[in-house]
């Protein structure tokens, strides 16, 4: 089984890393990419372009910002498609599962597959994240399990597994949206520190939890907005659906805004 | 010191047993209320009507659903201003700094405190909410420390223990919002078992949170609507103000749909 990972960020590089040194056939390539991630993908099979992979392989695993993944899938479909049932495109982002299925339709007649991945980037010996799969053609890609991949089918077709991923998604970094914005409010106020006493008096978990979470979502949150916007779109008919525009408008923010961060670092210090 | 609670609600009734049980002089109203609260003001002095209790006290605890919060203190401004600073009107309800000025603006020359309340009815020998207390007035009803009361000032002026009580609330009831929405939509996804399990492998002081958070919401719902209103307003500038709008339209349909009820129960039961 040839695998490609398109493309080689964090998340995909070390995915990428994992299947390499458990001894799978996986390459990427460095097309349109910076010195970061050719570090990244050091060791790594490299082919020239994104194109020359979607040819070789038999399994392209899409890994990528969440506002990236359909255009992607329209940009192989002229090598993919030809293909047919000779090559699978697993869709391993955090999209809607009506964006999962656009990607799908827009690779028509290909295996396909709709992969959530949940937990971060594999590191070291650790099981990994757990990569949940669902359509008809998830069992073809059981191997992966011998190959270093937390892989777990589950039923539902397509979109199930995106769905998973939305709903994980959306209570993780939700509740770190929400510690975000009711931080910035307080400090607004000058309640800063008497919210910080009583959190700590009385919701000791909930405080650790955003204490972890909150500095480690400054360096992610401009992916994050793409995100939430996956999320507000999968709530459909839920009148939900708001609170994922505003924690993405919060997100775009706090991505461009150090002094949003100086004053979440502030909140949410350990001491 | 001669104090009306004003409603004898959920909380106002409790709080006012809670001070009668400590020797306080403490009276309510059941004008315009039904068997419920009369049965919850079991054993307290009862006045004729609002405007004879706003007469006779020396403070007013205004505890309502946040929506009534202004239009009690415009009821009752022909019988307090009058009287100047020989009485003081405690806001305590769950709104926004502004709405908090807004009370504290119809009702000019009078004594006012701004109280925010956080946690449950006191109940039995418990050490009952807190009341958080700002304004330069707070100090005044320092004595409610002596009659059972967990009373706390804080610094920041009036607004300040409003912007508490939404920062709280709008952790705590917010996550009860995400829990519910990504419940719902992994339901309609048919992703609702895999999401579970995956929370409660990997997040489960998360999900033991919503376990208790989201069944004991029901009942409320129709409550939190006015409140998450007032912390959308409290967000200001802050642009992640949708996030409460979105979880005020929840809550709204939860407290008027038992599909979604039901299908949040299953989701959140305990086994």
């Amino acid at each position: 089984m040839k695998i490609a990972v398109i493309a080689p960020g964090m998340m995909g590089a070390a995915v990428a890393q994992r299947l390499h040194a458990c001894r799978a056939t996986v390459a990427v390539t460095l097309e349109g990419r910076g010195a970061e991630t050719a570090a990244r993908a050091a060791g790594l099979m490299q082919l020239p372009s994104e194109a020359a992979l979607a040819g070789w392989a038999d399994v392209v695993l899409s890994i990528l910002p969440p506002g990236q993944a359909l255009a992607l899938a329209q940009r192989l479909a002229p090598v993919l498609v030809p293909r047919g049932k000779s090559v699978i495109f697993a869709d391993c982002n955090a999209v809607s599962p009506a964006t999962a299925r656009d990607v799908a339709a827009a690779l028509p007649g290909i295996g396909f597959v709709d992969i959530g991945i949940i937990g971060g980037p594999p590191r070291g010996d650790d099981a990994g994240p757990r990569l949940y799969a669902s359509g008809d053609d998830a069992p073809q890609l059981q191997d992966l399990t011998t190959r270093g991949i937390d892989y777990r089918i589950i039923p539902g077709g397509i979109g199930a597994a995106s769905a998973l991923k939305m709903g994980y998604a959306g209570i993780t970094k939700g509740i770190t949206a929400l510690g975000s914005a009711m931080a910035l409010g307080a400090t607004e106020a000058g309640a800063a520190d008497a919210l910080r006493a009583e959190l700590a008096a009385s919701q000791p978990e909930v405080l650790r939890y955003l204490q972890r979470s909150v500095p480690d979502m400054f360096g992610k949150a401009y992916r994050w907005v793409a995100e939430m916007e996956e999320i507000s779109a999968f709530l459909g008919d839920i009148p939900a659906a708001p609170i994922y525009q505003g924690a993405a408008r919060l997100y775009e923010r706090i991505a461009t805004d150090p002094d949003s961060v100086a004053k979440l670092r502030a909140f949410y210090r350990k001491d």
